[in-house]
């Protein structure tokens, strides 16, 4: 592009903050950000929040207003997890024509747990000439590193997964939502409490299976609690979780493909025992048998910068909702101006 | 594609016969194989010589005349080490409009350390409507799986690699090519006798500065002798190398860029002492820290299977001398028909 990039940052919390600071370092001008109307962050400037010093830039609670004012090129949307509570956000820009990357973690691969949705969506998008693309850590980590590994073999016969993170470096509503701290009673009532939204894992799943041109058969999901091999401290939470006592969950997630093929993904998340650390570990057996695995990956930070870093490749893509498996590969540079 | 994509086999050694096996399992249709005008197999059958059964196609010693009967869609050409050796052989192809894979493991990334052939190759490929390939184990392993690994940073400030493999895999030539069973004396002296050609793993941080955008600035290269540290023993000389003989060598290849920003590699090829393995690590550091690790990667098997599964991608290329990291993501596909 021979002009500087023009972003929104629709939703200012704590990862759209990082966003900003990141796309500003990369020579991308911040046009605008949007926030809850009834935020105490409204009208305050976007660099100022950023911890970047003043850009000129506010908050605003009026999204439409903002994004037709200032017509970027792109807007970072960083509000929810699950495509039906953040539809309306998705809708507006794929109305007005702005492309969007969002880091609500269904919008990986939405295709078969809101079908309906993610037709509308691409539709929309492909009708006003933007594109969309759920991503994060998932992009390179979980996606596109997989679907290449197996496109080095001759033939496969299965693909596991297993990745594990810290619970406890979230702050105190990422830990209570994964259920640090309760009895295995109070466990099993809570669970059943939170219902069955599909856990990241599907989207993952679902990813890899179309990208190596498998087709879904079926998907069963096994939550298990975590519990404490010895007395260790819950920073987020400021509490000690004694022996026997839940510190996280975990997830088993395995789909069935009409070709025969197994897909197996066990995410861990929970507080951490003395020298555990993150892990992203997937192997596929075939022809021949391949592995990767990424050491201590910094899975939040990873999320921002992989975002930031298609950008550009979102701008340029063809109109439509985007999977990761048809996007270029995810490449480096320094700056985009 | 519509029909079945046609090949050609340009040279019909170890390697070729088990391009020859997966490109037919794939659904590829071999039209020709060319062997030394001088070779014992002139006149074989393909398919025999693949340990598939006849294919009705048998290795001929004439390239030219081969390659314009048959018209193939690629030739996978699996010769030799260096462009400057192969060069009359794709040059033919580029001359005749065919496209090719090779796995000269120059061919990687010829653009430094052979320049004038590399804008040669280019400029008749691109006048003849056809692409060109280096690739093997390195397309992803060493190449687009680091590349896409430091796309996931905001930014980077080293890259270091780190593989390994066993020569004993490989037979007595490649195990006498490495100095296996020589003394400290005497791989001295075969050190020097065999000159300065630069290691593959020049033309692999080549490739990947180019990738990551970076400009280069200098390169050394640092051979030095493995030893056991035990008597093991070496299947493919069959011999019992006592305590302290060469095992084999490993290179340090350091590079240094404009940026400042330092490419180093390892590539340790020795006969292994029991427990080691194959190996492929790679760290960048930055904005994170990220890391990659293929636990035992089988890399000769890898090679054929790469070049097997890019085929279509070559097919479809731009005309001209392709770089790994220009290349769409490789994606598995169980067959091309």
């Amino acid at each position: 592009m021979s002009r500087k990039i023009k972003a929104v940052q629709y939703g200012v919390g704590a990862m759209g903050r990082v966003m900003i600071e990141m796309m500003h370092d990369k020579g991308i001008e911040i046009v605008g950000g949007i926030g809850r109307p009834t935020s105490a962050i409204i009208g305050q400037d976007l660099g100022t929040l950023a911890g970047i010093g003043p850009l000129g830039v506010v908050v605003t609670g009026d999204a439409e207003k903002t994004l037709t004012e200032t017509k970027p090129d792109i807007a970072v949307v960083c509000i929810t997890t699950y495509l039906a509570d953040l539809w309306p956000h998705v809708e507006l820009c794929a109305r007005l024509g702005v492309n969007v990357v969002t880091i609500a973690e269904e919008c990986f691969y939405p295709w078969r747990t809101e079908p309906e949705l993610s037709r509308r969506w691409d539709a929309l998008c492909k009708q006003n000439h933007c594109s969309a693309y759920g991503i994060g850590y998932q992009d390179f980590y979980w996606g596109n590193q997989i679907t290449q590994l197996a496109g080095t073999c001759h033939s496969i016969t299965s693909v596991k997964g297993f990745a594990q993170f810290n619970v406890d470096d979230y702050g105190p509503e990422v830990a209570r939502d994964h259920m640090v701290g309760l009895t295995a009673d109070v466990f099993a009532v809570e669970r059943k409490k939170k219902g069955n939204r599909p856990s990241y894992m599907q989207m993952v799943g679902d990813l890899i299976i179309d990208g190596l041109g498998l087709t879904f058969k079926s998907v069963t999901e096994d939550v298990y609690q975590t519990t404490a091999s010895q007395e260790i401290f819950c920073k987020s939470l400021n509490v000690s979780l004694p022996k026997g006592i839940g510190t996280g969950n975990a997830n088993r997630t395995h789909f069935e493909t009409l070709e025969g093929i197994p897909v197996d993904i066990e995410m861990v998340s929970k507080v951490y025992e003395p020298g555990e650390t993150d892990q992203n570990k997937w192997e596929i057996k075939g022809r021949p048998d391949v592995s990767v695995s990424n050491e201590r990956p910094a899975t939040d930070i990873l999320t921002c910068t992989e975002v930031v870093s298609r950008i550009p490749d979102v701008i340029s893509a063809p109109a439509g909702l985007l999977k990761a498996f048809e996007m270029p590969p995810i490449k480096y540079r320094r700056r985009f101006d």
